[in-house]
């Protein structure tokens, strides 16, 4: 079995592998199985773990991914992932990869493809919801296919909100604290990037045009959009069945009103039909994702 | 991480590791997380997958099991396994154990388990269905529990059935062919390793006193007893809500009727009651046994 650390997984990971695995990934997961996702917890119930499944044409495997709160005070991620990508003459396990950093980067990219497919060309401010270790990767990626000029950082704290507009600051990008309603209001992306059961902005903030990527629903109960928004938006995520159990897309009746964003990549559907569209990409994480970014990780080593 | 290959593992298993650990575990489960069971598989939909995994109050992890039937052609088994365990301070996996070997031990070891407390004290004579690589364990765990005179083999073609007899016997057991009726006409322990998805033998044909266990039933749809064996016999299996999804007891409709072994282990529910009880067990295969197997394994080594 090959086995890549942690340390040797971060350091091979760069945006570009991760745009172009979670492109490949998105497109073959139109044509995928993927299976159920488990949401489970370790001995103390706070400490929460998924397991997420898939196979496509060319590529099986499981991905072990946890939620670990305390760790934060502990000055450690609260994320870490495990990859296990099957070997598909045997049945045996081939490579097992740590991909906490990893993660950080294929969940972005995901974004930064929808955002690349569906935004205005001429996007150029970015409102980031969320201040936490993915909400910095977001921007990054976002960055890497918009010439973005402004981020708009909506913060709970603004200790944690000037810190992260100092490590925007770091990655090359300008970044301001702003309300959630002066960030919307100015913003020609939004992203949310955090734990909220609740929406964390009004509909009629959001300007006609504007792509709205919700990152951070990923079990049921979570939720980052107001409902009006999603009412009236067009709406665009990575798996429809997935994201529709415990995406933000849960919050949608009419799944027929789903469209996967692997299909927009193909010509297969339509993306944003006008200027004035308000996009909507539900990014509820893939296992696909996983196993392609693992593939692409063994090639470069 | 810690890493234990496939070949370390098989090294340091043994039957009492695997039957304290599998005792240990059925004690535990009755008072643990078990989370669903994905079933997945590979590129090719007949190559299966299993993902199985859980939390007790001390142990948290999951349980990667391949069934690749392929394999037999190129000579190599069938079924692989790994187990990730939690490092619960963290959330990342302390250890990574590829366990195909193991899986044999400990899924034979917990139908020894239930054999050594459900089985009468006298058994002499086992009844095995099956030939496949689980059969042959299966029968040397329970002559750990049970001083084994005669085993009777039922197998579908003659010849897989006289290798077996020859393989019983360089375990030190003596085998014979039977028939599925004289088989269970003197058998005092009946084991079912099989891929069925039809009863195997006849209810009448099995004696009153007779111990029964199901140990092939893992997904909808698999059967391998008679369902009036199971309307009139008293019902035990390691955990009911998985045994009753995916399990022999999918066939019971009255899920009251189950008890899990580990409460009969712990002197909370009564096991066998009279020698002419016919007892049950259905091993559905619990991600418990392989994350204390696999804390064994570690502390072995």
């Amino acid at each position: 079995m090959r086995f890549l650390s942690e340390t040797e997984s971060a350091a091979l990971i760069t945006e570009e592998m991760a745009f172009a695995a979670a492109r490949d990934a998105l497109i073959a997961a139109t044509d995928a199985q993927t299976f159920p996702v488990v949401l489970g917890h370790g001995s103390e119930p706070g400490n929460r773990f998924t397991v997420k499944s898939a196979a496509s044409d060319r590529l099986a495997g499981v991905k072990v991914g946890s939620f670990w709160p305390g760790n934060e005070a502990k000055g450690m991620p609260r994320h870490n992932s495990i990859i296990l990508l099957f070997d598909q003459e045997t049945g045996r396990i081939a490579a097992t990869i740590e991909a906490g950093t990893v993660n950080a980067f294929r969940t972005a990219a995901a974004d930064a493809v929808a955002a690349d497919v569906l935004a205005r060309r001429d996007a150029t401010t970015l409102a980031i919801f969320g201040t936490g270790n993915q909400a910095l990767y977001e921007c990054v990626a976002v960055s890497k296919v918009r010439a973005l000029e402004t981020v708009h950082v909506v913060a709970r704290s603004a200790d944690r909100g000037e810190r992260f507009v100092e490590l925007l600051s770091q990655k090359g990008l300008k970044g301001q604290l702003s309300t959630a309603h002066d960030a919307c209001r100015q913003a020609d992306i939004i992203v949310t990037a955090t734990t909220a059961r609740a929406p964390l902005f009004e509909s009629d903030w959001v300007r006609p045009g504007t792509h709205v990527a919700s990152m951070g629903s990923d079990a049921r109960g979570k939720q980052e959009l107001p409902p009006e928004l999603l009412a009236n938006a067009r709406l665009f995520c990575d798996l429809p069945s997935q994201s529709a159990e415990i995406g933000e897309m849960q919050h949608v009746a009419d799944r027929t009103r789903l469209t996967a964003l692997g299909d927009v990549l193909t010509g297969k559907a339509e993306g944003r039909l006008a200027d004035d569209d308000i996009t909507v990409f539900d990014s509820s994480g893939i296992a696909l994702q996983d196993l392609y970014v693992a593939e692409a990780l063994l090639n470069a080593r």
